[in-house]
Formats: C-alpha cells, structure tokens, sequence
C-alpha cells in the first residue's frame, strides 16, 4: 500500500472558532465553548486530538482481539488529557510564550474498560500490545518532521 | 483557570470499526474507509488527527489576528500526514511491529491559505507566531507523559 498522504481542510463554519473540518466525503464540526469565546457548536480541537487517539487504539484493538484469543464481550476507552489553561491564556494576553510552561497536554492517561472471559494478565499484554502498536500514540510519541507553507487565497 | 482535564469517551457505534467519540456534550463518529474493513461511517482517527492539529492552528489565528494588525479576510488551513500503510499493515499481519518502521505519521505538512491585506513577511511572522503556540502542536512536539489503567466492564 505505501505511504498514503491522508487530508484534512479546514474552514469557518460562522461564528468566532467554529469550524467544519473535511476529510474525502466526512466531516467534523470543531468549536470552543462559551466561556473560551466559542459556541460550543462541537468539540474542541483538544477533545478531538484525545478521540483520535482513543479512537486509533480502539481500532487496533478491534483488529487483534482474536489473534490474542480475548473473548471480548465489551470495549470502552476514555481517553483524558490535563492541561494548563493559564499558560495558554498567559500567551494571549501577552503574546508570548512562556516558554517554562507547556501549553499542550502534559499527561494523556487512557482507562481501558474491557469486558471480557480472560485472566488479568491475558487482558494485559493485549493492552500492552496495543498501546505499543497505535499509530496515533506513536505519532505523538515519536514526533513527525513539521513542514509549514504559507499560501493566498484558496481557490 | 489552572489545570484542566479535558476527556473523551469511546465506544462502539455498530459494525467493525464504527465509533462514537463523546466529550461533554459534543459527539463526533469516527470509522475506516471500507477498503480497511470499514464503513466509511466517518473520518479515520489519523484525519482527526491532523483536524485537531489544524482546527487548534485555525483557534489561535482566529484569537491573535488583529493583535497582529492582520486585515483578515479569509482563512483556510489544509493539514496533510504522510503515513506509511505497509508498516501498519505489516504489524496487523504479523502481530509483531518491525521496530525500524515507523507507524505514525512521518510527516506533517500544514498549508495556510491566509486571504488579507498585508504583506508577505507580516503574514510569515503572524504564521510563525500561531505555530509556536499551537497547544495541539505543541502536544505533538514535546510528548506529554502517558498512563495506561485497564479496567473492567464500564457502567
């Protein structure tokens, strides 16, 4: 298959932030919420970076659960991020950056619900499998080279 | 505002891959293209991906313009990721991941379609500026800490 380029384009959808966000014939609609200025007309792009984590685990799972014999009844993945809002909001007051503190997640901490006829142990390395085969953790992980271009108007 | 946890809640929407990704009130479904095994029922979680990265780019310009006397008329960003499907597909088949290979995106391009009435170099250093302060970016860049919890059957 080689390397796929996968897409997504951005535009308003009205409003302060909301925004309709396209990929081939699917879309996402991405806002802030109130108190940041927003709409709430959707999530925010924080809660979106933590869906596609959790997201591209629970496909992961979903693909090996029979290679690992798990008799998988149930799966639930909560994915939560903690970030610090005052080093971000420090930035837009001043327009700079603190550069002592982080303003992306410090810690992302992913709760495995799984319901299934399997030892603890048997549930583990399959977790453990998981987490070390993901995509997306591993995008996060081991960062990708950053290339930026500043373009006009988009036709 | 201090530390804030933002959280996101999967679980499956029917079908192989198909899932619903919940925070607060705010829903978005995610799936894989039928050629994967899905049902195209949404964007994939590599294309939230990359609509977080570019949605959270979108908030800040949005938040920083007119500090930087941009004369914003349009916006647009597009986020491409290069990612290379043999190396993922190699893992699925093998249960076993070619450590030298790497299974995220590899590369992560973001174009700004930046339509406003300034010159090129006010627009690169309004550019230069959101990207240095992208708390989604900044995610990706410098890896926050990870943890893992398995839990049983969610109520």
């Amino acid at each position: 298959m080689g390397i796929k380029t996968l897409k997504s384009e951005i535009k308003t959808a009205g409003g302060n932030y909301k925004m309709q966000c396209t990929a081939g014939n699917n879309s996402i609609i991405l806002d802030e919420p109130e108190e940041l200025g927003g709409s709430n007309g959707g999530m925010n792009p924080g809660e979106a970076l933590l869906s596609a984590l959790g997201g591209c685990k629970y496909i992961i799972a979903k693909m090996f659960y029979q290679k690992f014999n798990i008799n998988l009844i149930g799966l639930c993945i909560d994915v939560e991020g903690e970030i610090d809002m005052d080093a971000l909001m420090n930035t837009v007051e001043k327009k700079n950056r603190n550069k002592d503190l982080k303003i992306g997640f410090s810690k992302i901490t992913t709760k495995w619900f799984i319901d299934a006829n399997n030892t603890k142990e048997e549930i583990g390395e399959f977790v453990e499998f998981v987490e070390a085969h993901c995509p997306m953790k591993d995008t996060i992980e081991d960062k990708p080279d950053f290339s930026v271009e500043v373009l006009g108007k988009k036709h």
